[in-house]
């Protein structure tokens, strides 16, 4: 039963208007077609909590239910999730010149990336809602997630996806029981059949930035990385951006956090880093424009963030960059990889190709003087190395049962 | 610096004579040619920390750090491991007839498997005892997280690995740096060739059972399985079994946990489940055997489990079996293949084929009524499914553009 000392939850708001609309019931996008976003009491979470009641709940995501959707705390029922490692990584740090240099690393989530903190929230809320069937396009990672997600709520869930999407993610989704479907495009063309499934069949539209619920779930990644630093904020945060709802959420965590009073007013610089082949976000960045422009034949090894466009969440993405004093960067795929073994040898973390973007381009605005030496910078890596065994695939010798090792 | 207050750590054991040998130096075997057990002031412990005081600590495996081996806080940093979920499984649980199943999920640990927990307590404690080389067999898990931690505390890692054993576990340890060879046998041939390795090079050997701070690693399941269930143990424990040394550091930390008084008398029955096609420890159950008798011509797809015999483990395996009450079960690899989709689709969970084994072996066991409806039982799920993409491969059409998704 929905507990109103679980979740603040007032209403959802356009994101362009900033008129409301009632949060109790399925919604997609506004009459403008734009995002709804969730909105919440703070006064009253503040009057109610503090960070130090936080401190002593499990160590999950759900320790910010007052700021999080779901109403009910018997509609969570999830993994646990949540409350990743912020790991130093001091000789990486010191190999490109950065004295604090921390990875949030998203690989202990179920199913092995952050796209579970998406999902968590966003179908324990759909559960919630009475939403029974929805369907998404993924480039694998989402699509695994919310079908685990889909499964443990007892969802029917219908996910289309690259066929050069990650190749476990169509095993992940379709053991988890989804209808999963393999496109010859990419995730732009997936979410077009998607929209003309949902218009036909009543399924409901899970699409990125379609359902308001899931960048609260990305936001909690903004919310665990304050907390973890003693509820402050680093001096940078690079994040590999595809459909960017992960930056759209760390900065709108932020800006509740500021208005909880539990933040001063100082934001940490937003970097969006994306992969040369795929660089849309940095182009609009670079131009001055207010809202990104799709491309067409992207390509990228880091599939994650082979995006040819935010669609919905272009302007927000920019605004998050821009309102902080972030930037944008591209980085080819040989400097990713090289990034990926660099981190693996110097710290024993095997990135995803979309979190190696993030150590190259820290490498890249620290030589080009835009990171400081002294500045405390947080790389997001979202998602395990292991999923990627193509991007890390190595080539060895088969000895025989009695040959001896080499002599090192 | 060591801190007496850290680890209550006072000597090795001979597992099978009982002679004490010296902590704080590197050991392999005891004269008697057995396996040195850790032993720590326990008298001590009770008196200095409670459950209640533990609760208060961080959500890591070092939570428990009195009774584990490293002395120094400061030569703990790794990943910020432990303390996986414990999760409920209500919807398997009805298909099976088992009212209060749980999966302690191990997937969330660094590289995806429970071999991170033995890596991280063996490789600080090497680092820590001033061993800077070290050589092991493994059959990829354990590779790739020793690899991994290698990198993090600054050693020099050997590993030998069948070609057989998972593909992403080659990768995973050569990129943290480790020297990898892949052997056309079994890890027993493995670990005769780092055998003679270490013989003529002198690197510490850190193979199974023959250091004595792994299973220190691998008790911390039994510690958080207890304290998670509110320092209360289950009925029945399921592992599945190669080296056994999970079983073994289970069954250490319950007589442990006795000797503090954080439990009572009752300990779980602690269950066994193998491959029938590699089923040594079954056979040595079933004929009453003291010790395992190794196989020839091993083979399932749950490569973790292709052990041909646990060596030096045998007798406290079987040991952990009895005393408990416990029993020994194989299962077959098409039982295992259909345990692991249907937890997938009722619960979301992807097992690894090992983790898959305990929820065939749960659900024989309670057909068999060993297992009653009333009973709580803990299947390890001991590592990420998504690390087996050829255990869970999937065949789909690949749609154009321009399909329709069929209706349903």
């Amino acid at each position: 039963m929905a507990d109103p000392s679980f979740s603040y939850l007032t209403s959802l708001e356009c994101s362009e208007t900033g008129r409301p609309y009632d949060a109790d019931r399925p919604q997609n996008l506004s009459d403008a077609g734009a995002t709804l976003f969730a909105r919440y009491d703070l006064d009253a979470v503040r009057a109610v909590v503090s960070p130090a009641e936080i401190a002593r709940r499990p160590e999950t995501l759900w320790r910010y239910h007052e700021i999080l959707p779901v109403r009910s705390p018997e509609h969570v029922h999830g993994f646990d999730e949540g409350m990743t490692p912020l790991l130093p990584a001091p000789t990486l740090g010191a190999e490109i010149g950065i004295r604090n240099l921390l990875v949030k690393d998203e690989s202990p989530l179920p199913t092995g990336t952050f796209k579970a903190r998406g999902a968590a929230v966003g179908v324990a809320r759909a559960a919630e809602l009475g939403i029974t069937r929805l369907a998404m396009p993924t480039n694998g990672n989402a699509g695994a997630a919310w079908s685990a997600y889909g499964a443990r709520y007892g969802l029917d869930v219908t996910v289309v996806m690259p066929v050069d999407a990650p190749r476990i993610t169509r095993s992940e989704a379709a053991f988890a029981g989804a209808r999963v479907s393999l496109i010859d495009g990419l995730i732009s063309d997936a979410g077009r059949t998607v929209g003309r499934h949902v218009a036909t069949t009543g399924l409901f539209d899970a699409s990125t930035l379609k359902e308001p619920y899931r960048v609260e779930g990305k936001k909690t990644m903004g919310l665990e990385i304050v907390e973890q630093l003693g509820w402050r904020v680093p001096d940078v945060i690079i994040y590999p951006t595809g459909g960017g709802v992960g930056l759209i959420g760390i900065h709108k965590a932020l800006l509740e956090l500021q208005e909880l009073g539990w933040i001063g007013d100082r934001l940490p610089r937003l970097v969006s880093a994306q992969a040369a082949g795929c660089d849309p976000v940095v182009r609009a960045y670079e131009s001055g424009a207010d809202n990104v422009t799709a491309l067409e034949g992207t390509t990228t090894i880091a599939f994650g963030v082979n995006v040819p466009s935010p669609l919905l969440g272009g302007p927000s993405v920019l605004r998050a960059i821009r309102a902080t004093g972030g930037t944008a960067v591209r980085i080819d795929d040989d400097d990713a990889l090289a990034a990926l073994r660099a981190t693996a040898e110097a710290e024993g973390l095997l990135l995803c190709p979309e979190g190696a973007i993030t150590v190259a381009a820290a490498r890249r605005l620290r030589e080009a003087g835009w990171i400081a030496e002294d500045d405390e910078v947080v790389l997001l890596n979202t998602g395990a190395g292991n999923k990627y065994p193509d991007a890390v695939e190595v080539t060895l010798p088969v000895m025989r049962r009695d040959d001896d090792l080499p002599h090192v």
